[in-house]
């Protein structure tokens, strides 16, 4: 593998080896997973999960539904109804199954008058995260979307979605579980209010913490981890997966050494990585080394990490000992502080056999 | 214009009063000015910078060196030599007058071995911004580095290149001020300490606070500043422009709207403003709300800002008072903290107008 400039790579082995470990518990629990595709964008991989047995799943824009419509039918896209794009939902409801989030009536109502074909929706539920839904107890508005959609065919309710995504503010196992009890019981709750009036109703639930650690998903119906494909150095600092787990790295040039502050610059910054990072002992940090194993990566390297990232340069703090390991040229491998958003930012994989994996591109 | 999804618009009439405001001082102050192009990456507004009566650029990549060769015949690379493109430099360098960083030996060693046209460079200085290059009084390096490349056609030494980006770190035109006359200082003395030996040499200095706010360039030869092209909320507060300065804001969907907590969900998250952020007294921002005007926008909205943005959401904060003057499916104007990150990521401006203007697509 000739790498000259920052490369996504992917172990395909990791990646494979998640993505069972989620469907054979999902299997074991009896309930359906139904995997965010956000994380990988990819047609590719997501024939991986398809080996795994899941036949159904969840993406974050309409772009990437129609992106994925090509192999996928049954698809929800868990992101508020965006109205504008009602010619792309018509075109995405006249080919597959798809299931819409709903938190307004005049969502609803918008939908009623311009869906030109039948399509699912949930009720998209804030669940102790506090990004969009409505509150659990917020009734009067659940009951009237359900008496504004009642008599359309168009719109056919199935159900309530929550994300606990507040399981990203967890620093264990333990911690993990007790925001996703709490989650679960506030979801199931409202589920069990509707139940009687509609019998089928599911309950979608999902974010990679609470899927990695639960063994507990009663009255849940369905789950939707994403970043499990490829787990990161977040999830690590979380307490859902190990060092080991991780799937992909950055492999990035070293364009200079400065052993007076004990720092190496590598080309890849903030337009590879993404500007997100995570605080670790009072420190900023946008990625952690690992040793670097011929075209993979091992164990990650204690106190080697991306410091700081402009536009294209990391500055990577390197311990005293290990300075004199490297020189300019030399290619490190960083594992990313959020696999998914460096994942879109490079738009294409590459294995650690060399083998070439795209990604969605809708520019 | 039909905006249904997150759209970056540039205002071009601000965009060229910024181009224009900076070529003028330049002349004024009689130094060469080799604005940074990473920021907007397009061919078709470098046009707008030779009408103001530029001829040479600054690019961070040697793809992006690659992209604008097109246009332009002389190119220095502000990032430092990544050896294991070679290939690409070779070709670079059969075109145009290229100019690279070194900061080692070991690159300048490579750089003889491997180069097969001339090419030009200057040493890298770090002057107190701590990302990369040689510390100024390194005179080791520096003579090492000179006296390696003294018997080669290949690597013609011009002069001493840095970028003052510590001002990042400032909060008003007076802070600002002082860390200019600090590293202008620091460059300067470093030159001066060459000329004798190198009469021709060149000091290349640049950061778009000090270029914008100073108007002592004594002893500088040339300025590479790049933000100023379109600046954004980052700049406003380290207080080297105001917010009408700003030349391009995010149009993104309303998609949920909560009154129960003063908050607006719109479609435009990570993957479209980059995850750059200010903390403003205490409170994280990821970008700021101006007032609609049609296909434009104009003033800030006090206190309406990003708080938080996942891949595809943003969470806008919002005062109580404005609330009611939103509905789903409006767009909003959000001024970008960081421009450079947010058009890297949408590779693509819609100006005020209409007009669809590329930028650079490398995947």
């Amino acid at each position: 593998m000739n790498i000259t400039k920052p490369t996504l790579i992917l172990d395909e082995a990791k990646c494979k080896a998640n993505i069972a470990f989620m469907a054979d518990k999902a299997k074991k629990h009896n309930i359906e997973l139904r995997p965010h595709f956000k994380t990988h964008q990819s047609l590719e991989i997501g024939q991986w999960f398809k080996e795994a047995g899941v036949s159904k799943i969840t993406v974050s824009s309409l772009d990437m539904a129609e992106y994925f419509a090509k192999d996928w039918n049954d698809i929800t896209v868990a992101f508020p109804v965006n109205i504008l794009e009602i010619d792309t939902i018509n075109r995405l409801a006249s080919k597959v199954t798809l299931n819409l989030l709903v938190e307004s009536v005049a969502t609803a109502e918008f939908l009623i008058k311009h869906l030109k074909h039948s399509v699912n929706f949930l009720i998209k539920l804030n669940i102790g995260n506090g990004r969009t839904g409505l509150m659990p107890n917020n009734t009067e508005t659940i009951d009237a979307i359900l008496e504004t959609t009642k008599n359309t065919d168009r719109l056919n309710f199935i159900g309530f979605l929550g994300h606990a995504g507040q399981t990203y503010k967890c620093r264990s196992k333990t911690e993990i579980l007790k925001v996703h009890e709490e989650a679960q019981a506030t979801i199931v709750n409202v589920k069990n209010k509707y139940k009687a009036q509609y019998p089928n109703i599911i309950v979608s639930y999902g974010d990679t913490p609470s899927c990695s650690v639960a063994d507990n998903f009663e009255g849940l119906d369905e789950l939707r981890p994403g970043n499990y494909a490829f787990y990161d150095v977040m999830q690590v600092q979380i307490g859902d997966c190990s060092y080991n787990d991780i799937a992909v790295a950055m492999a990035c040039p070293i364009v200079s050494i400065h052993k007076d502050r004990n720092q190496i610059v590598i080309y890849g910054g903030g337009i590879h990585f993404s500007k997100d990072r995570i605080e670790k002992n009072g420190t900023l940090v946008f990625g952690e080394v690992a040793k670097s194993n011929g075209s993979t990566w091992h164990d990650v390297i204690p106190n080697m990490y991306l410091k700081a990232l402009s536009q294209e340069h990391g500055v990577v703090s390197v311990p005293e000992t290990e300075i004199n390991n490297y020189n300019i040229g030399d290619i490190i491998y960083v594992l990313p502080v959020h696999s998914c958003m460096t994942a879109d930012l490079m738009k294409r994989y590459t294995t650690t056999e060399g083998y070439r994996i795209t990604m969605m591109v809708n520019y």
